[in-house]
């Protein structure tokens, strides 16, 4: 197969762990001859240091004319506190998002056996686990309306939503449990919020062509819980954009580590894959970020083309790496290995 | 001391855990002099089945005119599943929260020792965690404008803050970290959201007042998974209303039972007390519920009116209770001591 992958390394670690994502690609090309051509562009602080613009056009046309993203991490602390910041970094993700039409975002949450030790919760708790969560990623208050007087004592913010907007995602939702457990959860706020109401009467309606599939719901408040006190209780979670960016983090604790999560968003024409970790710019440039998350996300690439095989090895290389300790401090505070060990670890057993 | 409650029992368990709290106020108040009037009230589900109304003129002119307010809980499934449901019982809580001006709900943290290993998370993770969570009440997405067009296709919340409305709660909570660990975490989603940015802003400002408190700042998503992995980081958290309903419903998987946090929700001039679970109306009337949420509601209203001693006492008898393993079910699967039980021991105990 002939790929072509638009690779944005983006701020912080994100340079770092792409490359050991691309490293990986690179060894599945090779064995498995497919052709991978890179094209690197600037996207988030760095676009902004370079171009003033966290999503330079050029870097929008590549995205739109290609087969597929792969993105690192965005974000820049010198702008998280500059409440006057004309440009941030996250708009050029946001509207990378939006431009792309990536309205599903899908990420999988399952620990490691070699692992089960190595998170906050109790072995039992997480052991089994097994749940995927469809975050919408186009919509809410990320994209509505937002407004700040001129004074700048008063702001807002709109969540909106559509019909059509939750149906799509739904649909996607829905067949992915009709894969797995048969089992959806519809995380809202259907007691306090209007647009939950509507998401939970869509989602209703979407069901009725997923009769195989059990429907619940679960205010966010009490879901935030429950993924902590049974999160075996879960097979497909969807919910909306911001709800979806608050519960994944969390749900991250049950693998142990951030840094082992990866996502997939897709939309009707475009795909991105990205870590779910964000650009952790501490540890930039200190080859210590762990870079299994952007390498999964280098396998759900490879899954979304059909390429199974491919994406298992590099699933089997990444639990071979666990299951060795061949893993950075995130999960072994006394490891030895960094970003690059591990990385080449990955791809030599390619 | 003379002190005129409001009692507003509301749906599910509400009634059984606010009398096990009423029979503790009785307790305290015959040994050590005190009169508590209680007058009872309608509010919730149970309020519009039998006025059409969730929170009646009646109950709101009670409670603008009482010394404090001891609250149960509110919901009813009947109401959430149904989209089109013209009247829902929350709106009686949200409406009352906005009349009497509550506008800082305060939610401690802390395991009890022989709880420590009643929790999903590790022992060692949990262990000296000590924390509160001021969270802005009667702003934000509960109470914007809502909009539903007439096909029912497109819903919107508008979430909206004003620099007064987080000046006036920001002052409580750095009050609050001064007479701790003088620790002050502001969440928000300032990298997405123009109201977060604005709680940046206007915290920041406050924060001049108080050098002595630390002040940081955590993304919400962030702040959902460093409550699991780290809780101990934390000394006071400040956010607004939405961001706190969700981590303080996931926070209290540290103390192993949502049924053991008690909130105070404070005004200019007045106050409310209650448990932070809900209505969970499949154990209503079944004596399984766990009173003690609600009883520490009733110590947090002694303590409001500086009543430190007699709500020690509570405190006392609580753990106690817990101790003896004199507790509901949520904490002790295979225990044979109920809602009645568990708060017979603590009224005995004062
Ligand atoms: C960087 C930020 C804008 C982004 C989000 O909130 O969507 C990130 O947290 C994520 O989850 O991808
Ligand atoms: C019942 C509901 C409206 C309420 C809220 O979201 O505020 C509850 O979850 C709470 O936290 O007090």
């Amino acid at each position: 197969m002939n790929l072509k992958i638009a690779v944005l390394p983006g701020d912080g670690i994100g340079p770092e762990v792409i490359l050991q994502a691309k490293k990986a690609l690179y060894a599945i090309g090779e064995v498995y001859n497919h052709e991978f051509v890179f094209e690197e562009a600037l996207m988030g602080a760095i676009a902004i240091d370079k171009t003033g613009n966290p999503l330079p056009e050029q870097t929008l046309n590549l995205c739109l004319n290609t087969d597929a993203v792969l993105f690192g991490a965005i974000g820049d602390p010198k702008y998280d506190n500059n409440p006057n910041a004309k440009v941030r970094p996250e708009q050029g993700l946001l509207k990378l998002r939006k431009e792309l039409g990536l309205f599903a975002n899908i990420r999988p949450i399952k620990p490691y056996k070699s692992l089960l030790d190595a998170s906050p919760l109790k072995r039992e708790i997480i052991e089994g686990a097994d749940f995927t969560i469809f975050r919408e990623l186009t919509g809410g208050a990320y994209f509505g309306a937002k407004t700040l007087n001129e004074e700048g004592t008063h702001a807002s913010d709109l969540c909106e939503y559509s019909e059509e907007e939750i149906t799509r995602i739904a649909h996607l939702a829905f067949k992915s449990a009709q894969n797995r457990r048969k089992k959806l959860t519809m995380v809202d706020k259907a007691n306090v919020l209007e647009t939950s109401r509507l998401w939970r009467k869509v989602t209703k309606k979407v069901s009725e062509g997923y009769p195989d599939v059990a429907l619940d719901f679960l205010f966010v408040d009490n879901a935030a819980m429950q993924i902590i006190l049974n999160p075996k209780q879960f097979d497909v979670i969807l919910t909306e954009n911001l709800f979806g960016d608050i519960l994944s983090d969390e749900a991250s604790v049950i693998t142990g580590s951030i840094g082992l999560l990866a996502s997939a968003s897709l939309g009707e024409k475009n795909a991105l894959f990205e870590p779910i970790h964000g650009s952790y710019p501490q540890a930039k440039g200190k080859n210590i970020a762990n870079p299994i998350a952007s390498i999964l996300s280098a396998a759900m690439l490879l899954e979304h083309f059909g390429l199974f095989k491919e994406a298992n090895v590099i699933y089997q290389a990444v639990e071979k790496a666990i299951e060795f300790k061949v893993v950075t401090t995130d999960l072994k505070p006394d490891s030895k290995f960094g970003t690059n060990e591990v990385g080449e670890f990955v791809s030599n057993f390619i």
